[in-house]
């Protein structure tokens, strides 16, 4: 867009700079104004360079976003959408028990693209970022007919403390962050407002931010850490605990991590903790189905010694609880101490799965 | 895609399995049968672990590709377009001095698109990364109108050793690997096959391979890294080597190092290496626009004490030349020893710039 001495020009551009879009400014332009999201001294190479400490392990994630499939304009703002883009990739980095070091972002854009949603978004995914004073490290813009978010997260772990999928033992706790349901429930009351009317105004938003603002669980990991103790360098073997994040919903991590330690587990109906709303809001059919299959949650499920489990429960207060104990055998059962519900064996038919 | 009992049905899937479509085996299919392409051992958590070097820093950098933008079913067999993006990362890895650990795949894909052309473009990147042994070691795949390819690589260098833009010492000589013009002189042939009616069928083939299977040039850095010696902790000063990839172009890779430096620089046009078919196939005019603005040869364009510059150069063999000289002012000159070309001061006005 170029400016000109011509006065009719002048005011059409004026009216046009609220309304700039990539077309207007190029690739170039558009680099230059997300440079101040970035750390002065990591950009205008051809790579990003991180000091990591010694002795730890680097963890990689990778997650893509296309808009129409995992955001839309309905529901998500773009300062939303990058808030939580980089929740999710940041959700990943906690999964595995490691410390965030920075991420990248790489971004389609159809020229058509206002300059200031990009700005917004990127300033989402930053008021995230900050929380944990993690850098955008590096990216790169391309031109697509699509708007594609893809964020590269990695991060560093000491190597006895990773936490993987497959190391649940029989005996073991099973501890759930936070609660589960309240982003698929606050995604719902955004496409359909109508269905919320019995709902108060705080228990809307409650929901509606779970989905829209979800907080990587790095908290609970940093508090595990201190429970588990500083990595001893000299400690002969790894620390044993088993875990994923609640990302494609809390039966899909169960169902995981049992299949990945050829484990069981049996789960406490009673313990597991959801939004009070759903009691006099939702049936219990639906109000389950969320709890279980929702997804988006971004919470950790984690296989751990009972004092370990007990410790880091007490520290996290409310937000925490244990769930369950891992078992012999291959299924998750599902129990309720009062016996309304029977039994019953979890299975990943109510998770998404793209494509399908 | 349910296999039935009924023979006409049968008949209908097997005429369809060479033909399988992302839709008719889901998300899940499909990374189940990609994870023959990643270590076993880095597959099945939510993000990688991978063990690095203490003293080392961590070098990390992006790119994304869309199809009908960056590359077309017409130049580019799905194979080539995944040597090509993973050949792109690890050349903005050696740009950095770095040494290559792994690459992360961002997968956006139309559910119409074959299972056999994901599995090609993954063969493609494999075949790239083998020779130089990283490993993919994870990515996402997901849902797109667009066939999008997300690529994080990351390398690791001793912090003394980093290769950066802003290095760059008045007195350096100018090194270029590789010749250039040849990637984008391949890719002209591919869209317009019958420009290259003088060329014999060696020298197309030539062309097109340096498009179709650019080679990233971390042999150069490993042969850098010998001549400057291993790297020292007790040296108390990094080593200052600037440089870039010539990714966009070798006007682009010269202009850049120089703005970043706050340095000139003088370019001997007779240095510079390109094809020798140029000469008897291509006007002046066209040959020098493919050599300085064509891109994507993935070379290395650094600058370093003379000495160096010297060892490195005979270590390539005909390989690598000296091109000029770093200069004090901002200009980069292009200079004819035989004042055949007038001095001419190098622009990007001819470089590519999405968007524009």
């Amino acid at each position: 867009m170029k400016l000109t001495g011509d006065g009719k020009r002048k005011i059409m551009v004026n009216h046009e700079l609220s309304d700039l879009k990539i077309q207007d400014i190029g690739e170039q332009g558009l680099l230059e104004r997300l440079h101040k999201f970035c750390p002065s001294d990591v950009v205008g190479d051809d790579a990003a360079v991180i000091t990591t400490q010694p002795e730890q392990s680097l963890v990689v994630t990778t997650d893509m976003l296309v808009e129409g499939v995992h955001f839309s304009h309905i529901t998500t703002s773009s300062a939303d959408a990058g808030w939580r883009a980089a929740a999710a990739n940041l959700s990943d980095i906690a999964a595995m028990g490691a410390s965030p070091l920075g991420i990248t972002v790489g971004l389609g854009l159809p020229g058509h693209v206002q300059v200031s949603w990009v700005e917004q978004l990127y300033q989402g995914m930053t008021e995230c970022l900050e929380k944990y004073h993690v850098p955008i490290v590096g990216g790169d813009i391309v031109r697509s007919p699509v708007t594609t978010v893809a964020i590269t997260a990695f991060g560093q772990v000491h190597p006895h403390l990773v936490i993987r999928r497959c190391s649940a033992q029989v005996g073991q706790a099973i501890v759930v962050t936070g609660i589960h349901g309240a982003a698929c429930a606050g995604l719902e009351l955004l496409l359909n407002p109508q269905i919320g009317k019995t709902l108060n105004a705080a228990e809307k938003a409650a929901l509606i931010t779970a989905h829209q603002r979800p907080q990587p669980r790095l908290d609970a990991i940093s508090l595990l850490q201190k429970i588990v103790n500083a990595p001893n360098p000299n400690s002969p073997s790894p620390i044993l605990i088993a875990g994923m994040d609640s990302s494609d919903g809390l039966a899909d991590a169960l169902i995981q991590i049992c299949r990945a330690s050829g484990v069981g587990a049996v789960i406490e109906y009673s313990q597991i903790p959801y939004p009070s709303a759903f009691n006099h809001w939702l049936t219990t059919d639906q109000a389950w189905k969320y709890i279980l299959y929702g997804g988006e949650d971004f919470e950790l499920v984690l296989c751990l010694p009972h004092p370990w489990a007990l410790a880091l429960v007490q520290a996290l207060g409310t937000d925490a609880a244990i769930i369950g104990t891992v078992t012999p055998g291959s299924q998750v059962v599902l129990q309720d101490k009062h016996k309304k519900f029977p039994d019953q064996v979890l299975t990943l038919s109510q998770g998404f799965q793209h494509f399908s």
